[in-house]
């Protein structure tokens, strides 16, 4: 899986909130509401564990179903919102990192003795 | 653009934090609140706009390069967060999309009269 | 009721607590995301709401019932938070509106004509 | 300090509010999302550090001033919303904590040998 592009995950994602008859709800400050949400379900799920119990938390099938249920929430809610707002999120995710990679430059030369 | 699959995006996240050295904080519940933070940022961003204003944020250069890039640091820890706990996220989205269908039946049938 | 003063509220529910032996799990991180994951139920009553149904929202006994749930869960794991970090809630709030005052000027003088 | 209740901090940060002509940009939906906002930036002070470095961070000066000042953000928008729901907040907590003390019961009889 993971084979499929951003552009084509976030007309899945339209496609489904149409068929539902969803899209009247689904303006800019709605969803960066329904974002909030999300990452506070996800964050329940990690909230009263230690670091080294976070990350072992897929070991637990129930538990981890429902961490891979909030993230796909989380990126629905993304998705559904770079559509409404016309953002190219994977554009808007390159120009990020060199912006980043201005503000840090790498410590580790990858291939360096 | 928009045309990478999300398995190739996080393996270009994970290689600009390996370079950074910044691969010992990302533990999961680390990445969690990172992505709280986030979200609070573009929150931010909305909060005191009318819907409509919503609607039209990105007209104005300047916030709508800061929501491009808040954007873009949300999605940037989504996919920090499935890769060390290994989620395929777009499989996640897929099985969660499945699970929504049963729950929420599609009220528009497309192509009906 | 509203009669009772921030640090006596904290101690009770410092007493809740640890009568439950939840302290070991009451760390600042841990706290932090609990804050967080209240915030999400809470906003979660607010999403789909138009600005107006959200001014609305108590008329419904249900929902508003929810509201202060989340509400007092909310100022729950602030007052926690203020307990294990030893921060004087009310003075820092104090500080803050000073600091603010000299941000943003009042531009309504009360009793002005 | 910590003297004041609850129902005469709600009047100050009303009257503080009233003052500046904000109070028409706070209806809940916006005050929920601006304690989101404040919520993700007290989440950025703690998300890097160890639990341990955590339950130290008021030891560093500029850190433990910026980690108030975030605290009393939160209170403040929480105080906003108490205010425009007209939302008894004390009386909230009572209650809520005497939910929880049905739901958990307390495991640590205080004064039991």
């Amino acid at each position: 899986m993971d084979a499929t592009d951003l552009s084509t995950l976030r007309s899945r994602v339209k496609a489904f909130a149409a068929e539902r008859n969803w899209e009247r709800f689904h303006d800019p400050k709605n969803l960066v509401m329904a974002l909030t949400s999300e990452v506070g379900e996800l964050t329940e799920l990690f909230q009263w564990l230690t670091p080294q119990e976070g990350v072992e938390a897929m070991r637990d099938p129930k538990r981890g179903e429902a961490i891979r249920d909030e993230m796909a929430d989380v990126l629905y809610y993304v998705l559904r919102l770079s559509d409404v707002l016309d953002v190219d999120l994977e554009r808007a995710l390159s120009e990020k990192l060199e912006k980043n990679k201005a503000r840090y430059p790498a410590v580790i030369t990858r291939g360096s003795v």
